[in-house]
């Protein structure tokens, strides 16, 4: 029997990481669709630049494709399509739309390797019978400059869980995941698998809704952010709590403490502190994940009746910002 | 016996204007510190185009001086110091260090034609013999490209009155108000005498802390910022509306409908809606009006309990913005 294919959509800093991860465990046929690097990755291969699993230059994937239509036409049947593009709910074609052609209901799993909350729901949606793995990304990936590969500056590591769907079988769905775990690890990946993933994201959202989108609307890293005024550090805390009672109101499991521990990890952090990849986005003009980091908690909020004052003001200012950047003309009236 | 004479600090768009007017009033000695322009309106004089006031070339001035200080040192006593230079709480020197060496307790009375709120008491304590007038500037001025002059852009008029000194004698300082109303008018100036000037400068610092505010963390002017989500009008409100409740609760007099009347002022305006000046300040890298248009609002929210929750968020936002533009290193890091 042939292996089993793989699909990474997104080839970018993390999607690079992953899919050379799994090529390089041979556990499966790694394809990937490369928008902005496609003739660089079909020509000259993969180039992999990392202290963990070594650099490795001229990786061949098995199929490299423009779109997902086109990895479809090929004919290949996808066991999983790893998905590491950037999470933008509101985009248009929309995730769904990029997943159709290539997912069979009986085999595709769909493994969300991306920031924010709520992006499970839609696929849920669209594909019923399918199952959808989550994963919280730990890892520090980058495309190098010359476009033809990544490299890992900082950690690799998933936390990783099934997001199980109504009615599902749930034996079945662990069995699908672990498989994929298999191959991860065997491709010396760091996973941690939870039942419980949704409240890995949240915990992970209370750390984004508060970096993110405030270095991006006062363009300052977190050192000179904490530095702006008496007022920053405590702003944090308001945010990173507004998110946790939503979370909380949800159901979801936050140990005590949380709040704190986050706020620790980012001030510990030598002088400049931490950027952003929402920062980075809104300097280079770039398309935000305003909605899957900042919307779905102040939605969720408001359906939930949890006051989300802070959030909400913050939601609309990088929200505006968004905008501005994407309809140039708008910015400059 | 002589005329009296007065002191314009501050020759920027508004500075610029009332020096004209009191000069074509013909009631007063008109002095003004020209700080970035000294050169140019010493020695050409200065310029006016003005609809209302017509256009005038090489008004002279009485005295035209560096610094409060030179002007002091010329051995003139003013009757009437008016402030029209930016309001920043923080900065060094501070507006009492300037008016220093100006002030004859016995005779000067300090005028602020300035934006926000807050910027009278740090003036009664330092000058607590002193009257001190205030005016919510309604008034479209811009100094000409040329440096020398300034042009009138929108209608001109002052809502005016005394910020009452603690134990002062109420009729004099009435008088002493009156006297500045009475030159102003015999030079065409529109102004609006009131007895309760805060709740005037309340009024304005509501549309302030909405507009100057939001389309400086959004880098939007009004029209494109109402286009960017849902959520942008409604924040609108919420800003007003806790703002409306500080002043409230500093028994000040707020009409019903105040808030609504304000949105619809400039949901009115056609698209591209208005700009604002600290939108202006923050393209342009200088100091921001933060502390009297949002410190003094949320500061008084908290010091009288109303909650300020999202004024504290945008507040801190442009702090941390001033902070950025003050502080190049700090931004680039």
């Amino acid at each position: 029997m042939s292996r089993e294919s793989v699909l990474l959509f997104g080839l970018g800093g993390i999607g690079g990481i992953y899919a050379c991860i799994l090529q390089l465990s041979g556990k499966c046929d790694v394809h990937v669709v490369a928008r902005s690097n496609y003739n660089a990755v079909k020509e000259k291969g993969f180039k992999l630049i990392s202290p963990k699993f070594g650099n490795h230059d001229g990786l061949k994937f098995a199929g490299v494709w423009k779109s997902t239509e086109e990895a479809a036409a090929s004919g290949t049947k996808f066991s999983y399509v790893l998905c590491a593009n950037k999470a933008l709910l509101d985009a248009k074609p929309s995730l769904s739309d990029h997943l159709q052609p290539i997912i069979t209901p009986s085999l595709t799993s769909i493994v969300l390797l991306q920031n924010g909350v709520g992006a499970e729901e839609p696929l849920h949606k669209s594909f019923p019978e399918t199952t959808v793995i989550s994963a919280v990304v730990w890892t520090g990936g980058k495309p190098l400059p010359t476009a033809d590969g990544v490299e890992q500056f900082n950690r690799e590591g998933l936390t990783i869980g099934v997001d199980y769907r109504k009615n599902g079988d749930k034996a079945e769905e662990d069995a699908t995941l672990e498989k994929l775990v298999g191959w991860l690890k065997a491709g010396k990946g760091d996973c941690t698998v939870t039942e419980d993933i949704q409240s890995e994201r949240w915990v992970k959202v209370i750390w984004n809704c508060c970096w993110n989108s405030l270095t991006t609307a006062t363009r300052l890293k977190t050192g000179p952010f904490f530095e702006s005024s008496s007022q920053a550090l405590p702003l944090c805390y308001t945010v990173m709590r507004e998110v946790e009672a939503v979370a909380k109101a949800k159901g979801l499991k936050i140990e005590d403490g949380t709040v704190d521990k986050l706020i620790k990890q980012c001030t510990d952090v030598a002088y400049p502190g931490l950027p952003s990849s929402m920062m980075a986005d809104n300097f280079a003009g770039r398309p935000m994940e305003v909605e899957v980091i900042l919307g779905t908690p102040v939605r969720e909020g408001q359906r939930l009746g949890v006051p989300v004052p802070t959030l909400t003001a913050i939601y609309t200012i990088v929200k505006a910002l968004d905008y501005g950047n994407q309809n140039a003309e708008a910015a400059k009236a």
